[in-house]
């Protein structure tokens, strides 16, 4: 017999639902609009639309037993989705976007993954119309399936160091494809263990003797009739990940692999057929465009992390009540007129604020950020197409050290959220952990965190020298090379601020912001270039100097956003993005105060009067909340959430999903007879037991 | 076919074992005798025992099924380890001390844990003569198994909110327990959801109508025939979390239920079998002294979690070598004389130096406070035995603050280094993964880490009034209290560090986390009794004051063990771990640098300094770090890891284990026929495919 809860027992009043409906009610705007504002109303139809196909497929619609397996059940789960995905987009026809709406909706990394960002998008970038035409079209129609195989077990982050060769002879106008170590099997490659035939594989190209470093192959590995490993090739998963265990993250090794001459993804450079000359490739910048909009997609996508840990975290706390503010209980008027004082709930703790709020800002931060990352993504290509390559080295600078920035708050969000559900917020069923799990990676893939942070400061010092020696001029000056020469033109600038006024004033916050980057940037270039300080005893002021830089974007396009549009600034919305946008400014500074004041341009009495004021701030954004969260408009489709679903029945919800625990499955749980009994039947002759087995020991 | 890797290759040279030798060989001191320093000969002559049964026991030896399985299998596999464990202590004939080094090197939390570290020791503390005879004694030979029930699904923190009821009748001379709401349900009850037959259920104690708050009881819940619920009692597990899914943490309702008198664990108040009269407790402080002795123990276990993070990262990043430090390359001398240049470990990158360095250094500062608490512990339980209760608030107030701040770090800790081990980190080979999700909970139970550190917060603000009121003298006179009337005596007193030899001098360093200190606790003082800032709009200052009192702790134990010791400051050992007291207090002062600037204690000039001297003492331990992490000497059998085991085989491990993943187990996946093969086969009539499976697309 399985266990059930009783069902005539209803949580303690008041309940989440009228709890969460007050919280809506008493904001300044409607979430509507502002969700409008956010995503545009095409991509919201888009949206629903999609979601509708989704829940009511019988394979996607279910996403119940996400929490209760182990990796061999979801594995295969996530496969079948996947073939499902695959099949809903050829059926709809669906656009890139609309896949990705799809898949984020669906919400689990698949074994097809790569293949669609990864493995296609590495062909049109890098093959030659031949190469397009043979590999990239069966692949849109899932008739190949390839994975990107660069990590090796050895090395990740230098890609120089690469083992894996692939030789060129031209007797056989083929490649000879080896794993000379250990350590140069192929690693991490997300879709190779299990589901991929074919791989873009990063192998030295030496030809004729010479080797010219890691070159992008394309190369089959199983075989398509049987999916077998072809001759010389081992292949396999890598085994358990703490996240991510729906894709077959996988690793190969090549034992002399004769591979097609046509293998070589030869846009950029190219193996003469005949003799096997290497010819070299244009030094190309464009390449270095197609990250910038690979990382304002992932300043974009810690927006939706940020917001939707949020959201669970914010509208769980409305309802949560525990304890009691001695200085200001709660008090709730029943229909009768009466009020009764409850307990108090956990959103109106300071405390509790303090740890949810800046999250909430930082989701509209990166909001901004990512949009107009975007925005200069598409100015600089059309600038590019006319040879002015002048935005290139800042923005792919920027977005270095953005992705850096945005997806390490993004992942210490999730975590902060899920502690400030207490002891649920550990239940799976919160929704947080898996999503925790699966986001993590995203700190160490697409670049390190802490490595990507050298290219921005690497960037942000050469422009301190250039504006030095004063080779910036109309033409040429970026956001970065400006805000470096006003600090230049006063470095003995100090803070104005003297009341809690001038901490509303955007423009004097972004003044702080711009101050204390180049203060960071002006002493690394000193320690650099007159202490002849080594780059490598500089890492942790870089790191310093990304993350100052990036702040100071966000704020600056978070200021220029809610404040500089008049439409925008007068709306209701407007206004509470104001607040939020104050928030999201104070909050940094104070986290980063330490900055600010060594540099002489914070006074301690400032630095005093900031830390008091953004409990204030906070207090201020309290009416607006749930409405701010609510705003992403997340589905509970999505968020698969007991502590954070649109309607606040948190638990009921816990208890529905305890009872479909395996455990649960019969009143006495297997392991019973074999490991308990034993135990304790060792000394029933002590004990006296009436007929319902209750003992008098 | 399983797949396995080629035997004949080998990593790429230099070989992870030589590089761990070279290090060891490096060290100032022998990490042998610094591990007998920290353990003593006689704990690691018992360790090494225990270490040696369970190595060779046949169910306990093996840990390898660890990392591929889901919850049903490791839960089942768990609690046969749990029945073998009980089996061995009664063998052995352990103390709690043994019992306690076997679940640790065991390293997995199983569904009788609470059964020892909270169903006994409630028993034997609240527990009168007659109750300790009737449960303790069949519960030491586990023929009773039980569980601790306190948290509800609704109420956790706030222990007053509790629902369920036990109301007495005496009549039939029984309490009927009750649970009125869903949010009754007890919930998060560690051995209640499959193996407990008896739990510790806190309920209100109801008795001639009168509500007398929360008890403890002692229930039987289970029949201990056939392990079936009772009547009345609904129980089971409550579902999948985010770690410690080897215990069965469950929940249990009670539709009135009658239990018998003796259940009221009467040591302190008690029910009139006959009349119901309630007997008021004696206010016993010697409950707080249990606290004080079970957070010890929580500060010494984090020690071992943050060096054992470290273990593996620091041992990983000694061996991993990725890119090159371009200003000082790594040569390596072979055996023939001749030097070549090799990748430099990223141990050597001092970015990874100052992620991972601090961690080795709060281990070393955990453990001189947790012993400090354990000695205090014991002062004055002899103090409290002869009725002087001076030391216990101190004491109660300081170790809530450093629960949370120990077990917060703690936690972070092992996040941290789990990054810095990049891509592999992730992997849980790493043995970092499922040791962070089980270790988790720590920060939100035994008090979450927000709520505890106003008890502390509100102990100091107490004791600065008392100051200030003259109230304290030599006899009540305590740290804090002496820390707080030496800046009173000079509240204009300011840093007086001029150069970096200054750095170096551990008592000015005391002194700033002194100042710090009482510096927030005066200002807080201030806001409430002058300002009458509520305690609600306190709180984030509130958790800033525990921080701050709580480094000042660990401060001052670590420079009073390692440099007021004259045996030891001129020892190997004593030299080495002075280098780390000196990173500790200089990396908390950095990181915590806010606090101290806004002071107006330390100057901004002075930051910049400590800024720029924390990198040259990351340098300084550089040649130790490896020994110092060998010195907490935890076998490979507990660390579980590819990448931190002793001998550096990190590449051969990451291989051998990820042949045993079950999804390797034949080359063609299960899942292929069903959700690959259709979707590829559809396109096959374009194929040219030659009989090895290759095709010509
Ligand atoms: C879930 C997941 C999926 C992945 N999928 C793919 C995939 O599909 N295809 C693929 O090719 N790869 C994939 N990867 C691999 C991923 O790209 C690498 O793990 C990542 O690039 C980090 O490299 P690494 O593991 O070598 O880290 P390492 O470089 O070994 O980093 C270890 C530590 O050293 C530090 N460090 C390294 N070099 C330096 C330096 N020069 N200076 C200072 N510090 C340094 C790092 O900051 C880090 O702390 C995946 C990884 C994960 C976790
Ligand atoms: C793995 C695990 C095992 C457990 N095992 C047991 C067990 O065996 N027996 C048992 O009885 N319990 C057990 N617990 C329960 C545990 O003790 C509680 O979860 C813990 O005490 C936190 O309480 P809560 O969940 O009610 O958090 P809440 O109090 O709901 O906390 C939610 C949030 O509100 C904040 N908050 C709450 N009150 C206030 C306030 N007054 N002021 C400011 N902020 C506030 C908290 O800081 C937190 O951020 C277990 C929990 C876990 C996760």
């Amino acid at each position: 017999m399985a266990v059930t809860f009783p069902k005539h027992l209803k949580p303690i009043e008041p309940q989440g639902a009228s709890l969460l409906q007050q919280e809506r009610a008493n904001a300044t705007f409607k979430s509507s609009e502002l969700m409008e504002y956010i995503y545009g109303k095409e991509y919201l139809e888009t949206r629903d639309r999609i979601l509708h196909i989704l829940q009511n497929d019988p394979i996607l619609g279910d996403k119940s037993h996400r929490y209760y397996n182990g990796r061999d059940f979801r594995f295969k789960k996530s496969l079948a989705a996947a073939k499902r995905l695959a099949e809903l987009n050829r059926e709809h026809k669906w656009t890139d976007e609309e896949f990705g709406i799809a898949e984020f909706l669906f919400d689990e990394p698949s074994a097809f993954r790569l293949h669609r960002s990864m493995f296609m998008p590495t062909i049109l970038n890098q093959g030659t119309e031949e190469q397009k035409k043979l590999y990239l079209e069966p692949a849109m129609r899932y008739e190949i399936i390839g994975c990107y195989a660069q990590t090796e077990l050895g090395h990740g982050s230098n890609v120089r160091g690469l083992e894996t060769t692939a030789t060129y002879h031209p007797e056989t106008q083929t490649f000879v494809f080896n794993s000379p170590t250990l350590t140069s099997s192929k690693w991490w490659i997300g879709g190779l263990g299990v589901a991929a035939n074919h791989a873009i594989v990063m192998a030295r190209l030496i030809s004729n003797g010479k080797d010219h470093g890691p070159h992008p192959f394309i190369v089959q590995i199983r075989n398509l009739e049987n999916h077998q490993p072809l001759e010389g090739i081992t292949v396999g998963d890598i085994g358990p990940k703490f996240g991510f265990n729906t894709v077959d993250n996988g690793f190969i090794l090549f034992d002399h692999v004769h591979v097609p001459h046509i293998a070589l993804l030869a846009r950029y450079s190219s193996i003469n057929k005949i003799t096997g000359e290497y010819v070299t490739p244009p030094n190309s910048k464009l390449a270095y465009g197609t990250m910038v909009f690979v990382r304002a997609n992932i300043v974009l996508e810690s927006r939706y992390v940020l917001a939707r840990a949020a959201t669970v975290a914010v509208r769980y706390s409305a309802i949560r009540s525990q304890g009691s503010d001695a200085a200001n209980p709660k008090k709730l008027t029943a229909a009768d007129g009466s009020v009764k004082t409850v307990e108090t709930p956990v959103l109106d703790y300071t405390m509790q604020q303090y740890r949810l709020f800046p999250i909430i800002a930082q989701a509209y931060a990166c909001h901004f950020t990512g949009q107009e990352m975007h925005r200069m993504y598409y100015e600089n290509q059309e600038k590019m197409a006319q040879g002015d390559f002048s935005y290139l080295a800042d923005l792919h600078a920027s977005s270095s050290g953005l992705k850096s920035l945005t997806t390490t708050l993004a992942v210490s969000a999730i975590e902060d959220c899920r502690r400030a559900c207490g002891g649920h917020g550990y239940s799976l069923f919160s929704g947080l952990g898996q999503f925790y799990q699966d986001y993590l990676p995203k700190a160490t893939w697409e670049g390190d965190n802490y490595l990507l942070t050298q290219q921005t400061a690497r960037y942000l010092l050469k422009t301190m020298r250039s504006v030095r020696a004063g080779k910036i001029n109309d033409k040429n000056a970026t956001f970065s090379s400006q805000y470096i020469s006003e600090y230049l033109s006063n470095p003995q600038a100090r803070c104005p601020f003297t009341s809690v006024q001038d901490l509303s004033n955007p423009e004097a916050l972004l003044s702080a912001f711009k101050f204390r980057a180049a203060f960071l940037v002006e002493k690394a270039v000193y320690a650099i270039d007159v202490e002849q300080t080594t780059w490598n005893d500089m890492l942790v002021e870089i790191y310093r100097i990304s993350r100052a830089h990036c702040q100071l974007l966000m704020v600056s396009n978070f200021v220029k956003a809610v404040f500089n549009d008049s439409a925008m600034a007068t709306s209701d919305i407007g206004k509470a993005l104001q607040r939020v946008a104050i928030l999201f400014c104070l909050s940094t500074l104070e986290q980063e105060a330490a900055d600010f004041l060594t540099s002489g341009y914070l006074s301690p009495d400032q630095a005093l009067m900031i830390k008091q004021h953004t409990i204030a701030v906070l207090k201020s954004i309290r009416p607006d909340v749930v409405a701010l969260v609510d705003a992403f408009g997340f589905p509970d489709y999505l968020l698969n959430s007991a502590l954070g679903e649109k309607e606040g029945d948190v638990y009921e919800k816990m208890t529905a999903m305890a009872e479909k625990e395996p455990l649960n499955q019969s009143t006495v749980a297997d392991g019973y007879e074999d490991y308990i009994r034993p135990l304790i039947h060792s000394g029933k002759s002590a004990w006296k037991i009436d007929q319902k087995g209750v003992a008098r020991l």
